[in-house]
């Protein structure tokens, strides 16, 4: 294995890449996202870190999770600052690591005739993840006197901000700054002390100073040619949502406990790595791809809670509100349900404990049982909004109905449980909220079921599917093959009732007529209009699909105004049109493969994927999957590769107007490992056991990867030419 | 009766006042309407012969009524052209006599120290409605050599023409024009024959002249002071339409002729004046606007077949396509079920005739029975557009949902048959269709009907009601009672089955199974959720209604970015709001208002009037009428006056962009009436007796009109103080 694939490698600065770097170079913990910009950056160059779980909402701004006051501000100064916005320098980059972790940052500055190299390293703590270790080294050619000043900056990014209304400080000393933020809304607190040790080469004393927003630890050393500074900083959080069960740590900044960290942290990913790496000989550039995917998904897994999500754009910043959506169970959940089981879990509780919130939302639209949250922040609130889309001509928010329309969430939440049950054959979920949570998005789908008078099946109407550019439709395929999913799994759930705990069962059979819901869903599931594929086995993606105008997706292009126009909503480009924005039906038949035959799933592949613009990062991975089914693995490899590489070619959008919407792309990289594990690898869960049908594009020589299944751990081995993977047991 | 309140005046010319004046010195029999135009104006002034019942369309073009070669067309020389575009004059003026239907035009022109004095008189008759007169004179102060031309303008005003392919001419001498224009689409042909005569003061030779499109009839005369120059034109039109029933007359213009025929158009005013006229003491404004509204009704009235209804705009031009809408039977048909029910029958035959073509619609939509046209061309076609909006932002047509959603209009024919039924006990129309139109209606809003899973009462959902700024809403008060209409309306007529003539009753019981569909429709009209009203008293439109914005009209108003933006769609300042464009539950309860309590009147009446913006000449006379019902006649009042006064003040939106989109306003015309009659006078129909329960304003001190119930007449007389009505038969 060639380390040199697990570095991400920039040279240069420039600073129209600092949105775009601040993801590529992104470290995390899953308490913390620390974005990928320089010591010397402030918030107008989007540093941020972003913390899980904590929100704010600021008059009628958007509610976002907080990003801590900036732990990582340094300023160096040798008769001029050494900054790279401003100072000449002769080399400068930024370096990765993503095997261990580990961000490294190197510039040599050029100034008054002195070369003053400065090298940093930092990583957030894997064991402890409220830590944040970062530790430079300054040297120079020349004598200089050099002026360290690094601490917190309290100027936080915000992008409907500012959250914090009161700082309360705490600095006695100079090497320990301690500063607690609030917010006005719930009355959140964030605590951020940081320890700074500068050795030069013996520890040096340091002052404090309280200066534009900013608490440093100020020094100022004559640094001569063969002598390093270090620079140790240790900073720590501690938020009001981490309670009484949160250690509220003071950080030390000494050699030795940075030293030790930093062992601890990479023997951590050592072992990550050892349990989900994914080993693809013949194509190193999907290999890179795809484990620096892996990388985000390690980085942004909630280890510290036993109850937690991941929101759609990962811990990267404030965009999207830092909500949770069906990104998760659809197309994050597979890479922890095999190899982090514990994370899937925690995912999965999430869900469970939302189900208040998720009632609450279903009772507010008249609905009954529990529709869950399009954009879900704590407790199951719905941040999403019914104005998410500015008019590009008018200026003014248009309604858009994802939050009350998009109905497909409560299923995929119960596809998530079933993919648990399954995969992990963890039942006690059961008894910890699984039981009530499908039943009551069964109770949901049940209420949402219309009936003609006279007629015999029932439509699920006035919804949207996964392509948001066709609002309010009828009998979507997609939703209506998922709300079947979801009354089929209540039955399953109701055979296992005796699974559960004698008291649980006890209030289960209190609280439903199982009986009577059996038979309820059971003709619900009987009577639930499916459409059928045509004489052509194309399935129509909803009532009237084929009555859209038939044009390619170039055309629809061609006829935007502004390029920054909605192509959904009521007048968009593509809603007449039968062009899609993503994946939709292929989704379904993605997912429900066995029920088709070949021959319909290739018609659809066919129909559907020219008539795509893949508006959605969730777009590509399914028509890969969907391609393998196909058995067109060739076909099916760009979109795989496209999806896992997501994140690594950087660019994509990063700013709508003056608001920031960039970030990393959680469920392209989940559903990049999707791609290898059920399509390429074609790993099955059948009756309980585990079958393997590979599909091996012809550029791939070798798959090789473990998984946990049931408890069990198994190697993977899949080779071109040979029909059946190999699953060896392992570990 | 003072004869200067029938007539309208206009002194002096002003261009910018030609597309109004059009529509306010109309003149009309039925079979064509024309604009009230000066004879040397073209097609650039919108002079239009406008043909009842004959459409034709262009490309991509609306598809829209003929209007015929311009007969009108006449041309004076005096040295220079006696135009009042162009030549000076001392004195110009247009009068209309709405008591004889004669529109009368004096100008005395200035031309080379001349004056010369053009006196034009014009009808088109009553009798037999293919023939239009003219006649005009000219003296002049001294003598003048003067040239007259007039025939036929081929250069026809089209909104998506040109219509004609093809003209035939046959001229073959000068007194004698004809032509014949050919349609492509459905090879229509509409022939004008002109009949002219030059008396100087003894008959003139005249010759003939084809130039510019115009086929003309000239000569060139000396004329003296003290001498009268005389030209009389008689036109006749003749179309495809007039199929072997219709008489191709040759028009004569003797003098003789011309006497006669005036004396005979006089005489069938007079006499359609007597059984419709409607006096109001004490109030000189109201009577006028009343009358002159009755006049456009007589004027539009399709007296010269069996079978036809009254376009939205009347014959005033081809604005809306000429087509048919709910107006007539909602607003239009009291007026002549009440004075002239013969019409009122060819109204409601109409919509019998088009019973395939609203089967066709509904079947299309995937409905059972009949889903009648929004806007209803021959056979019922439906000449509505997906698109019927245009973004003034963008340019590009919006989606509308007119046609496919505004389910109410099979309703609105439903109740013309029950109103037809009630008012005139003529059981005849069973027979010819109208049992199985209501039927077929029954089971068109049948087939609308959904339940819930589990549910026990049926909705509509994704309509449009009356108040089209809010598309696409679930359970619309309005639709909803008008549909359970529907539903006992197909009870009544059921148990009237055995009024049928014995084949036909055959032929009716073998195609519905009447014991089955009774029992079905008695559920739906039982089971049909009606919202009640709440605790005020208030009943929300369309369920969510109550949650939407609730801000004035002005507010909404002062967000528009563009005067000419549409309020409603998916986008419009309006439709987030409370804001509503016409009355819609007002409507609802002014028809049903007997089913509910004075105080649930008067909730609604002080709720959804002051946030309606009345966007639509059909919001006037409904709020009109409820407030009667709620014993508010002075309120009332204003909006009587308003819809009374629609088309007698002009002005009004005439353009829309460079399409014209003025015309006349026949349901505000007959709404008025229907204020007088149901609303003033409190005329109802009760267990099929005539009751009258007045509610007079208190500047009208007397009321006395004639109506026609059940075969008799009666002098209706409603006194100021009075708590009650004379009805005395008559005549």
């Amino acid at each position: 294995m060639d380390r040199e694939e697990w570095l991400i490698k920039e040279e240069g600065y420039d600073g129209e890449k600092t949105a775009d770097n601040g993801n590529r170079f992104f470290l995390g913990n899953g308490y913390m996202g620390v974005r990928g910009t320089l010591s010397e950056f402030t918030k107008e160059d989007l540093c941020a870190v972003n913390l899980a779980g904590i929100y704010d909402k600021v008059g009628d701004g958007w509610r976002e999770p907080l990003n801590a006051p900036n732990f990582l501000y340094t300023e160096l100064f040798a008769g001029a600052p050494l900054n790279v916005k401003t100072a000449p320098f002769e080399e400068h980059s930024l370096i990765l690591d993503f095997y261990s972790g580990i961000l490294r940052r190197k510039t040599v500055f050029l100034v008054d005739n002195k070369r003053i190299s400065y090298t940093c390293e930092r990583f957030p703590d894997m064991k402890d993840p409220h830590f944040f270790y970062e530790c430079s080294e300054v040297e120079s050619d020349r004598e200089v006197e050099l002026s360290v000043k690094t601490g917190i900056d309290l100027d936080v990014w915000d992008i409907n901000g500012p959250h914090y209304v009161r700082f309360e400080e705490n600095c006695k000393e100079g090497r320990l700054l301690e500063v607690t933020g609030f917010t006005a809304e719930d009355r959140e607190f964030v605590r951020v002390s940081s320890s700074v040790s500068v050795f030069s080469p013996e520890e040096t004393a340091l002052s404090f100073e309280n200066r534009d927003k900013k608490l440093l630890s100020t020094a100022t050393v004559l640094l001569r040619p063969g002598e390093k500074l270090k620079i140790c900083k240790v900073s720590h959080v501690f938020t009001s949502k981490d309670g009484k069960e949160g250690k509220d740590d003071r950080p030390s900044s000494s050699k030795e406990a940075y030293a030790r960290a930093r062992e601890e942290h990479i023997a951590w990913w050592e072992e990550a790595w050892d349990r989900s790496k994914v080993l693809i000989e013949g194509d190193k550039e999907a290999m890179r791809a795809l484990n620096y995917s892996l990388y985000h998904l390690h980085s942004i897994a909630p280890r510290h809670r036993k109850s937690m999500s991941i929101p759609a754009r990962g811990l990267s910043g404030q965009t999207y509100k830092g909500a949770v959506f069906w990104d998760t169970e659809m197309f994050i959940l597979d890479f922890f349900l095999f190899t982090e089981p514990e994370v899937a879990r925690t995912l999965i509780k999430y869900r469970l404990d939302t189900l208040p919130g998720a009632k609450k939302k279903a009772a507010d639209y008249g609905y009954s049982g529990a529709f869950y949250a399009w954009e879900s922040q704590e407790g199951g609130f719905d941040a999403c909004s019914d104005y998410n889309v500015t008019d590009v001509f008018t200026k003014r928010p248009m309604r858009t109905y994802f939050k009350d329309k998009q109905v497909h969430i409560s299923a995929a939440v119960v596809y998530g449980i079933r993919r648990y049950l399954e995969a992990t054959g963890d039942m006690s979920i059961l008894a910890e909220g699984a039981f009530e949570t499908v039943t009551e998005c069964a109770l949901f789908y049940y209420s949402l079921l219309l009936k003609r008078a006279g007629g015999d099946r029932y439509e699920i109407r006035d919804v949207i599917g996964p392509d948001e550019y066709h609002e309010r439709v009828n009998n979507n395929f997609y939703t209506n093959m998922m709300a079947r999913m979801v009354f089929l799994e209540a039955l399953e759930l109701f055979d296992r009732v005796n699974l559960l705990p004698a008291d649980k069962r006890a209030s289960i059979l209190e609280k439903y007529d199982i009986d009577a819901l059996r038979n309820t869903f059971r003709q619900a599931a009987e009577e639930l209009f499916i459409p059928s594929p045509g004489e052509d086995g194309v399935i129509r993606q909803f009532d009237g699909y084929f009555s859209l105008e038939d044009v390619s997706v170039e055309t629809v292009r061609s006829r935007l105004l502004d390029p920054k126009e909605y192509w959904g909503g009521a007048y968009g480009v593509a809603s007449d049109t039968r062009v899609i924005k993503q994946a939709d039906v292929a989704t379904a038949l993605a997912l429900f493969h066995d029920s088709y035959e070949k021959s319909v799933l290739n018609a659809n592949y066919n129909f559907y994927e020219p008539r795509t613009e893949h508006g959605s990062s969730l777009s590509a991975c399914m028509y890969a999957l969907l391609a393998c089914y196909c058995g067109r693995a060739d076909e099916a490899y760009p979109f795989f590769l496209k999806s896992a590489s997501a994140d690594i070619k950087g660019g994509g959008k990063q700013w709508a107007g003056l608001v920031y919407i960039g970030g990393t792309h959680p469920a392209s990289e989940g559903g990049a490992y999707m791609n290898v594990l059920r399509g390429f690898a074609g790993i099955e869960i059948k009756n309980g056991e585990l079958t393997a049908t590979p599909k091996l594009p012809g550029n791939i020589e070798r798959l090789v990867f473990k998984i946990v299944f049931r408890g069990k751990r198994y190697k993977v081995t899949v080779e071109k030419g040979r029909e059946e993977a190999i699953l060896e047991p392992c570990g």
